[in-house]
C-alpha cells in the first residue's frame, strides 16, 4: 500500500522534484514540441505527417527519461510504459492527443500528454498498477476529416474501411501509415485487451471561458457533449460572373452564405447548444465565375443528445428549404453522430477529492477519453485557459495551474493505489 | 484589290473549303484541344501550365498547316503569322485566350483562335495585309488572380512588376515564364509595334442568353462592359467549435455569409449590374474551428462605369458595416477597374455589314479585345451561346452559327482588303 502524503513528504517523488519544477518543464515541452510543425510560423500537425514523426522523436525521448519503455502502435499512437509492483499488474493509462488543427495553439492536447509523462517522472518506486502514457495520434480529424483514429484504434473501435479513407492529396490512410513506416493491417492488434485496464485518465485544457469565469484552476469533468457532424454539398450551376443575369443565377455560394447564417440563429436560440460551419469549398472558385456547387461542414453539440439531435435536423432541413428556394439541390452526409459520454461517476468523486473540491464542468470539446470510455472508467481533469481562447495560436495556460494539475494528478494516482484497484 | 464576292465564287478560297467544312473542323478542333487540359475529366487549362504546353504544339500545328509560321514570345502568347502581299504590308491581328477557367466549357477563348485559323486557312491568296493569328496565354486570371497577362504584353501594357505575382504553389510569374521554356526578362518584346497594327478582331461565344432570346446567330460588340474587382478579407477570431459561447464568437463566415446575400441582393437591384462573389477561403477551414479569417472575392460590371463605380463602393461600405456590427476587421484589396471599352465605330458598321445586320450586343464578359483596343481600332463578333451557359462543362455552340462566323469573318476581311487598309 502506497501511503497517501502531502508532497512534502511524499516517498515517492524524487528528491529534488516539486510541482513547480514539473509545471516548468512541462510548459517548456509544450514550446519544443509546437516548433515540430508541418507548417513554419504555425503549429499544425496532422495524422502520420513528417513533423508528427519529429514530434515522436521528442516525446519518446521524454518518455524514455521518465523510465518508460516506448512503443508506436500501427495507427501511430505513440505509447510509453512503466512498469508496475508485478509484471501481471492491471494498468491505467494516462494521456491525450499529439495532432493538432492548422494553425493550433500550443496546449490542446499535446498538454495532456506531457503532463502525464511529468507525474510517471515525479513517481520514484513503482506503484501497484503499471502506467502506460499515450500521444494518441489522430483526435482532430483534419487529415482524413475522421476524428479519433488513435482512441479508435486503442479502444477497439477502428473499422478496417477507415483505413481507405483518403486525405486531400488523394493518398489513403493506409498509404499514410505505410510511408510513416508501420504496418496498417496490424490494426487490430493496438487494441488493448480490455480487463487489464483499470481506468482512462486525461488531462486537457477547458478550451472555453467556464474555469476562467469562476475562478478556479482546475475542474473535472461530468460529462462529454454530444456532437453532430455532417457535411453539405449545395449543387447550383456555374455560369459566366458577366454575362449570366442575375435572375437566372443558381449561385450555390449565396444559398450556403444564407444558411450560414440561419445555424448561427439555430445555434444562439438554445442555451448549451453550439452550431458550426467551420469548412466551407467553393467549386470552381474562381473570381469571375458563378459558384456552382459549395461544400459545408456542421458541427453541431450539446450536452443533451435530443437537442442536439433536434438542432441538427432542423438545420438540415433549413439546408433544404433555403437550397430548395434557390432552384439549387442539396445532398447531405452524416460524418457523426456521437452520443453525450458521461465520465465515471466513481472517478469523478475521487477527482473531486484529489483537487480539494475542483467544481464539474461539462465539456464541450469532444475528446479521446469520450471513446476510452468504452474501454475502461474513464475520468478527465480541466485546466483553466486563460482567453478561454483554443484551436488558435492564442491559446493559454497559467504555469500554476499546470502545477496544481500535476498535484491533482499524482493524488489521483496515489489515491488509486491505496484504494486496492 | 481582292474582289468582294459571294462564298460560291470567292477567288481566294481553295477549291475544297466551304463554311460547312471548316465549321465542322473548329469544332473538332475544339473537342481535341479540350483533352488538353491540367485535369482529368475537366478542361482546366491555367498559365503556362503542362496542358498549355501541349495545346501550343496541337494549335501551332495547326496554324503551320494552314501555312503560317509561328512563334511564341516571352509572355507565352502563341503567334502565327500569314505573311500579305508584299513584305512591308501593315497587318491585322485576331485572336483570342487558350487558358481556361477551372471546370471550363470548350468555346470560351479557344472558339475564336480556331476560327482566326481556319479563316486563314479559307484564303487561297495573300491579302494587301498580313494576319497575325495570337493565342493569347492568359485572359482569365486564374494562376495569378490577375487577367489579360497575354494581351497586355501584346498591346503594351505589362508591368515589370507582374512578373514578382506569384500562385497558389508560391511560384512567381517569372519562375512560370522560366519554367516554360521562355525568357521572363524579354517580356518587352511581346509588345507590338503600335503603328503596323491596321486592327484587332476577337470573335468569341457570347456567355449569355441574349442572343439565343433574339433568335440571332451572330451579333457585334458595341461595348464591353467594364469591370471592378476586389479582394476582400473578413478577420475575425478562430476558436473551438464545441467550447466558444455562441454569444462570444466573431466568426469571420457568418460575416462573410451575411455580406455574400448583400451582393446578391445588390447586384438584383439595377438593370444591368452583375455582383458576383466567386471565390472564397476560409481559414484555418476545419470542421470543429470557428472561422478566424475570410478571403472573398467581388466581382462587378456594368456598361454605365458610374453605376459599376456606385455599387462597387456601396458593397464595399456594407461590408464594412456587417463586419463591424459582428466586432470584424476588414481588408479590401481593389485588384482591376476597368473602365468599359468602345469598339471602334467604324469596324462596328463593317461588321454589321459583314453579318447582314446582326444585332449590336453590350458584352458583360471582359475579353482581351478591352486591352487590345488600346493598341489598335478593335472589333468583335458574337456567337449564340446556346443555353446561354458559360465558364461551365454545360457550354455550346451550334455548329451553323460557326459556319455564319466564318463567311462573316472572311467577308469582313475581304471589305478591308478592298478599302484599302
Amino acid at each position: 500500500m502506497v501511503e497517501l502524503l502531502t508532497y512534502e513528504t511524499m516517498k515517492t517523488s524524487p528528491d529534488s522534484w516539486t510541482p513547480s519544477i514539473g509545471a516548468a518543464r512541462v510548459l517548456a515541452r509544450c514550446d519544443a514540441l509546437a516548433l515540430r510543425s508541418d507548417e513554419a510560423g504555425r503549429v499544425t500537425r496532422t495524422f502520420l505527417s513528417p513533423a508528427m514523426k519529429e514530434a515522436h522523436k521528442l516525446v519518446g525521448g521524454w518518455m524514455r527519461k521518465a523510465g518508460m519503455t516506448t512503443r508506436v502502435d500501427a495507427l501511430g499512437n505513440l505509447i510509453g510504459h512503466w512498469a508496475g509492483t508485478s509484471s501481471d499488474a492491471p494498468f491505467w493509462i494516462l494521456g491525450s492527443h499529439l495532432d493538432t488543427v492548422p494553425n493550433a495553439g500550443k496546449y490542446d492536447g499535446t498538454l495532456g500528454v506531457l503532463l502525464a509523462i511529468e507525474v510517471v517522472a515525479s513517481f520514484r518506486e513503482p506503484l501497484p498498477f503499471a502506467i502506460e502514457v499515450i500521444g494518441f495520434s489522430e483526435e482532430e480529424g483534419v487529415r482524413f476529416k475522421t476524428p479519433y483514429l488513435g482512441s479508435r484504434a486503442v479502444a477497439g473501435c477502428f473499422d478496417s474501411s477507415l483505413l481507405n479513407l483518403r486525405d486531400a492529396e488523394g493518398f489513403t490512410m493506409r498509404a499514410a501509415i505505410a510511408n510513416f513506416g508501420l504496418s496498417p493491417d496490424e490494426w487490430r492488434a493496438a487494441q488493448y485487451g480490455g480487463k487489464r485496464v483499470s481506468g482512462y485518465f486525461e488531462a486537457h485544457i477547458e478550451q472555453g471561458p467556464i474555469l476562467e469565469s469562476l475562478g478556479e484552476p482546475l475542474g473535472f469533468v461530468t460529462s462529454i457533449a454530444g456532437q453532430s457532424r455532417a457535411r453539405l454539398r449545395f449543387i447550383g450551376h456555374a455560369g459566366h460572373a458577366g454575362t449570366l443575369p442575375m435572375h437566372l443565377r443558381r449561385d450555390a455560394l449565396v444559398a450556403a452564405g444564407a444558411w450560414i447564417l440561419e445555424v448561427e440563429k439555430i445555434g444562439a436560440s438554445t442555451a448549451g447548444l453550439m452550431a458550426t460551419v467551420g469548412f466551407i469549398q467553393a467549386s470552381p472558385n474562381a473570381a469571375n465565375v458563378v459558384p456552382g456547387e459549395v461544400l459545408c461542414s456542421l458541427d453541431v453539440r450539446h450536452a443533451d443528445d435530443d437537442q442536439r439531435e433536434k438542432a441538427t435536423d432542423k438545420l438540415v432541413e433549413i439546408a433544404r428549404l433555403v437550397a430548395a428556394q434557390r432552384g439549387i439541390e442539396i445532398e447531405v452526409v452524416s460524418r457523426l453522430s456521437q452520443p453525450a459520454v458521461p465520465m465515471d461517476s466513481r472517478l469523478q468523486q475521487l477527482l473531486r477529492e484529489s483537487t480539494d473540491g475542483a467544481p464539474d464542468i461539462v465539456s464541450g470539446a469532444g475528446h479521446d477519453a469520450a471513446i476510452m470510455a468504452q474501454l475502461a472508467p474513464a475520468t478527465m481533469l480541466f485546466l483553466r485557459t486563460p482567453g478561454g481562447q483554443s484551436h488558435c495560436p492564442d491559446e493559454a495556460v497559467n504555469e500554476s495551474d499546470v502545477a496544481l494539475a500535476l498535484e491533482a494528478m499524482r493524488t489521483f494516482l496515489i489515491k488509486i493505489a491505496n484504494s486496492g484497484d
